[in-house]
Formats: C-alpha cells, sequence, structure tokens
C-alpha cells in the first residue's frame, strides 16, 4: 500500500466472496467497509476511473452482501459507476487494478465478468426495469412450482439500487409505474447523494431534497405503528426493538412513492451501518410488494478531496493518494468537446436565437463552458435526453436554433424524438455528438457506434462528421447556418490532431467533400469520414512509398453524400475504400448504395471496399488499440487496399506494401 | 345530412376560424359543441378514424379556441388522434371528409397543415415537452426585448393537451420534471378519461382515478383562498365571484403535480362549460409557473355506441351513424397480427416459459388473444416502449423467454434498450414487429421504415420478416427456438396473401434464405426481404412473359444474411435486384456490404440495384398507391429490372417488357 494514509486492508484478504462476509458478526462490517474504501481509493489512484459513486455507497454494499444472500439475490445497480466496492467483495479484489485496463475488468457491470452482476449497465435508469422483470420471473416460477404442487423455490430477493440523479430519467418512472401497479416483491434502494455527474437538476430532485431534509424524523412509536404493515407480526415486533434506526425513519404516508404504489421507507443514513443493517433485514423479510428505500449517501464519503469537490471525482485520471491531485494528461491539442464548446459560444455571441441543451452531461459536452458565456440560453433538463429532443424541437418551431449536445450513445435514448418530433417535422434542431465512434475505457457501452446508421437512413437529415478540429470550428458555423432543417455533427472522444483552428468558423456547403490530395496516376482513392482521415493519409503515404500513388478525400457528409465527388473517384480509380467510425449501415452503405444506384459498379472498373467497425461489442482497451483491432488504423487501410488491389495488373507491388 | 339522430349543424358555418368563435357570447357555445360533434361523428362515419378520443374533447376544443387566442397562443394537442374537432374549428371544415384519405387531411396533427397545429403528433407524451420549449423561446423573446428596452411581445400562451394514457410514458415525465424547475409559464391540460387504447394500466393511472373520484371538491371559500396563490389580487376577485365552478376544483395542496413543481388545478367536468371556461380563462390571465389542469372527461362522449365501448369506438372504420354498427371488412385472409397471436398462443401452450409484453397496445398487437389465453403471462406495461424492452431483458436474464410486441415505429422509442439492455448483453429477448414497411392512413409517422436499419446495424442481432402468414408462423417459431441472443421478426399490417397456414411452425434455419423459382438461364435475380415478394413474383411473370427468365429468392434474413445464397445469386445472374419495405441503409445495404466485402462486383458481372422505401416521409393513402409511389410494386420492380438490363446483350428484350 503506497497510501499511508488508508486504512488497514488485510481483513478483506479472507473475504473474496460474499458467504464469507455473511459469516463475519456486524460489529466487524465498519472494519470491512474501512478496507473497502482504503482499497478502492488505492485501485482507482492508479487505474483511473469513477471515485465518488463508489465512495459513496461502500457501507451499503457491505450491508446489502451481508444481508442478502448473493448471487441468489440479485443486486441491480443502476448505471454500474459505483461499483467497485460491490467488485471488490465479489471475488474481483484480485483484478481490481486492472480496472478499465485493456484486458482488465469492466468499470460497470457486466454479465460476463460475474455470476454477482445479474444485469450489466452503464447507461442510467435501467435498474429498474431489469430488476422487475427478475422479479416478475421468480414470481412466475413460483406460480409454476405451485401449479405443480411442488414446493416453492427459494425465496429470492430481486434489489435495485439506484442514484436521485437516474430517477430524472423517464425509463425509471416507467418502471416504478409498472412496478407499483404489479405489487411484485421487489427492492427499489434509492441512493441519494443529490447528485448525478453534475448536480441534479429538476423538480424531482427538489423533491428528494424536501424529504430527504426537515421534518422526516418520527417518534418511534409511529415508525414502529407503520412498520407493522409492512412486516409480519413476528419480525415486526424484532424490528421495532432496535429503537437505533427507527427513529430516522418515515414508513409510508404521503410521499409521491407512496402514490405511485410502493412502501416507502426512510431516509436512512447510508454511512452508518447500526442503521441499514436493521432496515435492510426489514425490507429482506417483508412479503410486501414493492418497497423503496430511500437511503441518503455521500458521494466521495470517507475521502476529502473527493467529499469536498463531488464533480470533479465523479470520474477521475490516476491521481495522488495522499493529496488528491490528479495527474495531468499532456494535451498535444484541444479536446474535441472543447473546440465544440467554445465555437458555439461563439455563434451565440453573434446571434440570440442559439440556445444549448444538455440531458445532464455539462462537463462532458463542452456545454458548462457555454453556461458560463450565456446561462440564460442554457438548458441542462436532467437525465432525459427524449425530452431534451422535443423541447429542443419546441424551441425550433419558435424560431430559436437549438443545438443538443448529447454523447452518441446516449442520443439512442431519444431516437423516436430525433425520427419523429425534428426529422419528420424538418425542424432545424442540431445534434451535436460527442463520444462518436470508439471510446476507450469506458468500453461497449459507451461506444458511439450506430449513429450513422440510425441518423443516415432518415429522410430530411443532414450528417456531418469531422475529421479534425478545425474542420470541428466550420461543422459548428454549418449547423448554426443550416436552419431548413434537423443537422447532426459527429466528433471524437479526446484531443483533436493539433491542427491550426479558424479564428472563426465558415459554413461549409452542404453535401461537398474535399478531395485532401489526387496525385497523377493515382489507382486507390480513400474516402474517408470523420477523424480517420489522418490514418487514411498515413496509409497513403506508405502505398505512395511503395509506388502506388493514392488519392485521399474527406466525405464530410455521410448525408447527403457529394455524389459528384464520389462517383468521380469511383470511375477514376482502380479501388475505392471508404472509412468510418462506425457501424455497417452508415457512411459505407450510403456510398455503396449510391454507386449502385447509378450503376457505377457495373463495369467492374472499380474495387469498392467499406472499412467500418466490427460487427462485435469491442470490449474496452485503449483507443489506438481498439482501431488497430477494427482495422481502421493505417495499417488496417493499407491491408485492405493490399487485398483488394488488382494484382493482375503490371508493376503492381502488391503484397510488398508496407507501413512506413 | 345523413344523419338524423345528428344536431344541426348550420352554426358551424360562420365559424371557419376561430376567431369567429371568440366573437360568440359563452351562452352559445354548447351549440357549437353539439354542432361539431356532429360534424365530426357525421365524417368520421364515411371516412373512418379516431372517434372516442375526439368526441369526449369537443367541449374543451370549443373553450381553448374561445379562450385563447390562436394560433398565437399555441395548442399542443399530444398524440393528436383527438384532434378532429380542433380541425374542424380551425378552417379545415369543409376537408374534414378527406381524413385520412389520400390527399386529404391528416389523421393528426400536422405543422405543414395549419398554422393552427403548432407541433405535429401521433406518437404519445411528446406534448409538454413540445410546449415548454415554445413557452421558453416565448421567454427567451420576451428577456431580449427587455434587454434592448423594447415592449415585450403579446403575452403569449403555450398549452399542452395530453391524456391520461400518455402521463404514463416516461417522456412526459421527464418533461413534467424540467417544466415544474424552470417555472415557465405552461399550461398543461390532463384529459383524464380514464382511458389511453385500451383501459390505462399502471400506478399513475390509479391514482389520477383517486385524485377524480371521492372527496375532491372544497368548499368554495377553501377553493377561493387557493385561487388567490394563483391569480393577481383583481382577477382572483373577478374569479371567486364564479361560484358555479369553484366547487369543483382542487388548487394545490399535495397532490404529485405539486411536488413536481406544478400548480395543480381540478378536478374539472370536462364536458361543462359553465365550469371549463373560467377556470380556463384564469389559468390564461395566471402569472405563476407551470399549471397542470386536471380535465375530467368520457372517450365518445355524445354518441351513445362509443360511450358504451370505448375501445372499440377509439379507432373506427366506416359506420352507420344511427345504429353504430361499424362496416365488416372483406378480409381474404387472416391479418398477420392475428397470425401472430395465435403463433405465440401455440408456443406458449407448450412452453411455460414463453411471456408477452405489450406497451398499451394489446389489440394492435395481438397480445389481446395472447392475453386471454395466458393471462400470467401477459404484460400490459402501459405506454412505456423503454421499459417494456428492458422489463422482457430482466425476465431474459431470469431464463424466460419474452415476446416484446410494438410497432416497428414505436421501437424506435426504445431503441437504446434495445442495443445496451438486450443486444449487448446478448439476451434472447424476441422483438417482434408489427406495421413493419408503409401502414396506409396513419401516414408517416406510423410508418415502420427504419428497423432494419436500425437492427441490423447492432452486433449480436437476428432480424427476420416474412414474406407471408405462413412464414409469419415458422418465425414465431424461430424465434421461440433462438434462445441464445435477441432476435427480431416484421410484418406488415393488414392481411396476409390468403396461403395456407401450417398447423404449426417450425423453427427456420438462422441466416438460410430460401429460392422460391430459378429457371433456367435465368438472367435476372429478384432478392425479396418481406411481403414484396408476392409483387416480386408478378414482376417475374410479367418478365418471363417478355422471354426474361427470373430467378426470385426470399431472402427471410436481413442478419444474418444467407451469404451463400446471396453469392451464388450474383454470380450466376446479370442483374440482382434487392426489394424491401424499409429505408436505404436496411437489407439493401447489408447485402451490398456482403457482396463488396466479398470481392463479388469487381469483375462487373452482376449489375445490382437496392429498392427501398424512397428518402422521404411518405404522405398517408393507401398502401398500395404509397408502395406504387415508392417504386416497390410489381410495375416498380420491373422498371428497375428494365433499367438494369444490359441492353448490349444480344437476344435483350429490354424496353419492350409490360407488365402482364
Amino acid at each position: 500500500m503506497k497510501a499511508l494514509a488508508l486504512a488497514d486492508t488485510t481483513i478483506l484478504e479472507g473475504l473474496e466472496t460474499p458467504d464469507r462476509l455473511r459469516l463475519l458478526p456486524e460489529s466487524e462490517l465498519q472494519r470491512v467497509a474501512d478496507a473497502v474504501r482504503a482499497e478502492m481509493i488505492d485501485a482507482v489512484s492508479i487505474t483511473g476511473g469513477h471515485l465518488g459513486s463508489g465512495l459513496g455507497v461502500v457501507e451499503l454494499t457491505v450491508a446489502l452482501h451481508h444481508v442478502f444472500d448473493t448471487p441468489d439475490d440479485r443486486i441491480v445497480w443502476d448505471v454500474g459507476h459505483q461499483c467497485y466496492p460491490h467488485k471488490i467483495l465479489t471475488g474481483r479484489r484480485d483484478r481490481i487494478r486492472t480496472l478499465r485496463q485493456g484486458g482488465g475488468l469492466s468499470g460497470f457491470t457486466k454479465r460476463s465478468e460475474s455470476e454477482y452482476d445479474p444485469f450489466g449497465a452503464a447507461h442510467s435508469s435501467t435498474s429498474i426495469s431489469a430488476a422487475l422483470g427478475m422479479a416478475v420471473a421468480r414470481d412466475l416460477d413460483d406460480a409454476e412450482a405451485k401449479a405443480k404442487g411442488e414446493a416453492p423455490g427459494k425465496r429470492r430477493n430481486m434489489i435495485a439500487v439506484i442514484g436521485d440523479g437516474s430517477m430524472s430519467a423517464g425509463m425509471a418512472y416507467e418502471a416504478m409505474n409498472n412496478a407499483g401497479a404489479l405489487h411484485s416483491r421487489l427492492i427499489v434502494i434509492l441512493n441519494d447523494n443529490d447528485m448525478s455527474i453534475a448536480p441534479p437538476v429538476g423538480a424531482m430532485s427538489a423533491y428528494l431534497a424536501r424529504l430527504a431534509s426537515g421534518g422526516t424524523y418520527r417518534s418511534l412509536r409511529e415508525t414502529a405503528k407503520q412498520l407493522g404493515k409492512l412486516l409480519p407480526k413476528a419480525l415486526y415486533q424484532r424490528a421495532a426493538a432496535a429503537e437505533e434506526y427507527a427513529r430516522s425513519l418515515i414508513v409510508g404516508g404521503g410521499t409521491m412513492f407512496e402514490e405511485m404504489g410502493f412502501h416507502y421507507v426512510g431516509p436512512v443514513d447510508g454511512h452508518n451501518l447500526d442503521h441499514l443493517l436493521p432496515v435492510l433485514k426489514n425490507v429482506r423479510d417483508s412479503d410486501q410488494g414493492p418497497i423503496l428505500l430511500h437511503v441518503v449517501t455521500q458521494k466521495g464519503k470517507g475521502y476529502a478531496p473527493a467529499e469536498a469537490s463531488a464533480d470533479r471525482y465523479h470520474g477521475v485520471v490516476k491521481f495522488d493518494v495522499v493529496s488528491g491531485v490528479q495527474a495531468k494528461a499532456k494535451a498535444n491539442a484541444p479536446a474535441y468537446t472543447r473546440v465544440f464548446g467554445e465555437s458555439l459560444i461563439k455563434a451565440a455571441d453573434a446571434d440570440p436565437k442559439v440556445v444549448a441543451i444538455t440531458a445532464a452531461m455539462p462537463g462532458g459536452t463542452g456545454i458548462d463552458l457555454f453556461g458560463k458565456a450565456h446561462p440564460d440560453r442554457t438548458f441542462d433538463v436532467g437525465i432525459a435526453e427524449q425530452h431534451a429532443v422535443t423541447f429542443a424541437g419546441g424551441l425550433a418551431t419558435e424560431g430559436y436554433k437549438p443545438f443538443v449536445a448529447i454523447y452518441s450513445t446516449f442520443l439512442q435514448r431519444a431516437y423516436d424524438q430525433v425520427v419523429h418530433d425534428v426529422a419528420l417535422q424538418n425542424l432545424p434542431v442540431r445534434f451535436c455528438l460527442d463520444r462518436a465512434g470508439l471510446v476507450g475505457a469506458d468500453g461497449a457501452t459507451h461506444a458511439g457506434a450506430f449513429d450513422l446508421a440510425y441518423l443516415c437512413c432518415l429522410p430530411n437529415m443532414t450528417v456531418m462528421a469531422a475529421a479534425d478540429e478545425a474542420e470541428l470550428v466550420h461543422m459548428v458555423a454549418t449547423a448554426h447556418a443550416h436552419d431548413s432543417g434537423p443537422i447532426a455533427l459527429r466528433y471524437p472522444r479526446g484531443e483533436g490532431v493539433g491542427v491550426e483552428l479558424p479564428e472563426s468558423g465558415e459554413p461549409l456547403a452542404i453535401g461537398r467533400g474535399r478531395v485532401v490530395r489526387r496525385p497523377e496516376g493515382a489507382r486507390v482513392a480513400l474516402l474517408s469520414l470523420g477523424t480517420r482521415l489522418s490514418e487514411a493519409l498515413k496509409a497513403a503515404d506508405a502505398l505512395e512509398a511503395e509506388g502506388v500513388a493514392v488519392s485521399v478525400a474527406d466525405a464530410r457528409f455521410a448525408k447527403p453524400l457529394d455524389a459528384e465527388m464520389i462517383v468521380d473517384l469511383a470511375n477514376s480509380h482502380e479501388v475505392l475504400v471508404t472509412v468510418e467510425e462506425g457501424s455497417v449501415g452508415g457512411f459505407g452503405a450510403m456510398v455503396l448504395h449510391l454507386l449502385s444506384e447509378r450503376g457505377v459498379l457495373d463495369a467492374g472498373r472499380v474495387r469498392v471496399r467499406t472499412l467500418t467497425l466490427p460487427d462485435v461489442y469491442q470490449d474496452h482497451d485503449k483507443p489506438e488499440k481498439m482501431y488497430a483491432e477494427a482495422g481502421l488504423d493505417a495499417e488496417g487501410i493499407l491491408k485492405a487496399v493490399r487485398a483488394a488491389l488488382p494484382d493482375q495488373k503490371k508493376g503492381s507491388r502488391t503484397g510488398r506494401l508496407r507501413l512506413a
């Protein structure tokens, strides 16, 4: 242990799996919690990752695995970025320092990783739906056994643990609405740390704060009376004896959750095991329908720097445990996110109709910068992508120019709104898709792989991808100028390539690409969309060193295509290779549709290949490794060209090409 | 007027637009309402369409246009299937008998149709988001004017009218959560008829029922006191004088809506203009933040057959006004929906693990039939597609075999759940996509155009399309047997082609198509996915009559493709035409990716063309006309083949082909 300030972790050595934890006396559990916390801080200081969320649920995690019979009882962690303590306690402590590294543990729950992860996560607000499905499955199993005259199976518990931030998403409400009507035995633990990634927004958040604060402590007598509803008499008496926790509880009575058909229990101090343990045992033993247990925790609990700045310690890079100082990445170029944010600020400086919308990701999307410059035109709607998009549609009908900044993967949450509310009505909403393509450590759940496929198929939609950060500046200007219908621009996670940024963006001609190089006698054309352009240029250099002249073009638009340029490239080269950071069905597919429709492929003059992301969910790793695996680096492009170059041609040096 | 029982509609002749309506004394408005109701019943008896929803809001519509200054004030009708009275009163009465007919009025609100339709709709639960966007735009306009020292613009009102059924969708909650925190002046009218299309489900519905029923009438004194919060004093005094309505109101006080940051007003009798008018005027004149006005209505109000059977009269075909008897369609073959439902029942009869899930569309999806046979294994989760899919994912993790039956267009609502919760985890959820392809009278908003594009791009996903109803039987069996990952089957609206149904379904080999005919010397291959197969066969007949032999194949799978069959077809024909009822980026794109990757196109031996839906949102019309317009009928296929047939070949009779 390099961190002198952290607790001793030796107690964890006997606790590889939770069955061992369940043998410990309750009096030992705080020591376990302290050790888990120390272990987690040390691990994340090495690997980087999500810190604050996990620290906030250390006691809850220990209590859950002590009280519930995991993995037969199912704990579904919402989002999953708070699951590091859970991983430490469920057989993965030996690999905890491989978190988010290539070949290592995922930063989220993952079914293929452990039987203690009954449902994978990463996007928010799915846990209640999943756990309800499991609860209903258990009930059906029991009913079937009963119908056959068999003994019922083991009494299993299904537990969803969901943060207050995640409760702003409609999906959580849909699940509550269904669960409240189904009466299935389900435990929802609301982990209320008054935070999502950024401070939470919305009316529900304010409601929870009221609930968690003043006037909520009831007398023991009242509480005991209310608990009587929840528990069989014997259990209730045992429960009622535990004076320590009862003072901190409301059970039932007029909360919104009660109105939605849940039994509400709480608020409970989520860092006090003396309170948590008896309450958890009681909800476990209750035979009532769905229970919502409101647990109040502190994000970053137990690590001073994270407690002091919960948002900065939500996700961290490597850091020094003693000082809390995070390693500074050496940035060679500004991040796309920042370039986007700054470009949008300039657009808004000049045009009062520009407004920006984020769904609870101001920092991740650059809308935090925009919000400082134009607070009145900044809307953080909470984790509510569906609403974000249609809200933008409403603004657009009134002559505003909304920029909706959402990660590519999260726009999947609002697909119908993009189709039905925006594209179909041809409303000029600007979709700014950050994290397009592969994202590295966050892995498959966060990959922005499908937006080209799911957007290019939509009539009225214009789709751009930036090849570098200067292009992004121009594309923000293009989106600003394009007021006749919806338009999307995509750009990747991370730093730009270091090109000089223009003073101001210039709107690009819609549906026009650019030929970056076109040497005399070029046999091969590389048609890139997005930031693979630099790899395409590297591949072109390598080919040219071997005597094969290569044209390189940047399509800029996946829709509408620059048909003239693309048909010309196809007609004047032996091989045309498209390159994109997206799945099949996207840019390459649009090019194939075009060339086939125009009959360009009929004569067999050109060999077309489409390089896309592979048809698998790639595990997390360094982005460059993932792109290499996908065959989308210079080497992969080269390989594709090599394989396609007609070897019957005289003078071909196919097979001897190599990357410089 | 053919309907003797209906009220006189002559009063409508002077009321082409709402400004005229606003000049009428309040005492005349019930006569207007009666006339609108009569007009609507008569029109729908001719055109078919949505009946019950519109009848339920006749008085509300009249009152809204009388009290509010439309179109400057914006009324956003949720879903829009209740908007026929609104259309009658907003300049479209002369075309009301063209509803849902080709070239006629849309069955929903539509921006391009009228300035009185500020936001188009058809999918549910979008209205609060859109209206909030408009309200914020107004506020920004006002703030900008103020900053410039200009007078504020006209005081405009933004009104969303949303049904209680639509409140089960997460999107409505997301919008409420945001509106409740924004404090923008917004009026949400909850049209509570205790119905969506089917009887509503879920905890919220039960809550509303409690709110609308017993114990909700307050004393005038109490109400007046509460109204004081909402209105400036002068207005409040005027308002408080209106004893008639005050007795039926709760204002504020402990409802869920208050907790969400809304001012709650209601419940109000939505058929009593004496109550509605003063309340609407008061909410109009209030300067408070968001207001939720709870209006209780009866679906089908004023037309006895519709009142008696609200679900059967939600959507109707032509009917006889006096008797209420709906015209029976002459069915030549069972509808796909019914074949699906019956096939699924058989699967469930044999396998206790089969469960069915619908998102508030039991009748539309055939899950109503299933529910009668297997009520314990049927789950109607409400208008909650996101939850439906992840709930199914939870069931699948526990060994169940969930069939999620959702219209293709509505699965767009759950795209992220398909990707993140199901496909990424490779869970065996069965997606049963009804209404795939064009849907006719419901128009562009309901077209199932994009599912092939948005599903085929997903790793782990298997995608099938049924060529006829017998194929559908086999595909249900295939989905049942396929327990190793997610699988989707798509089938269209309407009747099958009349083929004999198999006794029981046989699982198909995954990723295997079938060659339907392959004559000697075939020059052309038609590769169909889905029910265009019959048109492909017609086109083939016509070509063969002209001496061009044609092979026809049914791909069955869009993913994984039958690579062997498709490569063979491409290698052995001069022309290969793919045909599908979907957008670009779907099946045809997958075929092009395959052929390009395999180098099959390199030699120029085969001309490939992909016939898809056009890159526009097609307006509603009869499906066969829409398919003709799309070039996906036999004539269109023929035309594509003709254009592609190499005319340099000897013996070609291109140009003289004609459809038999």
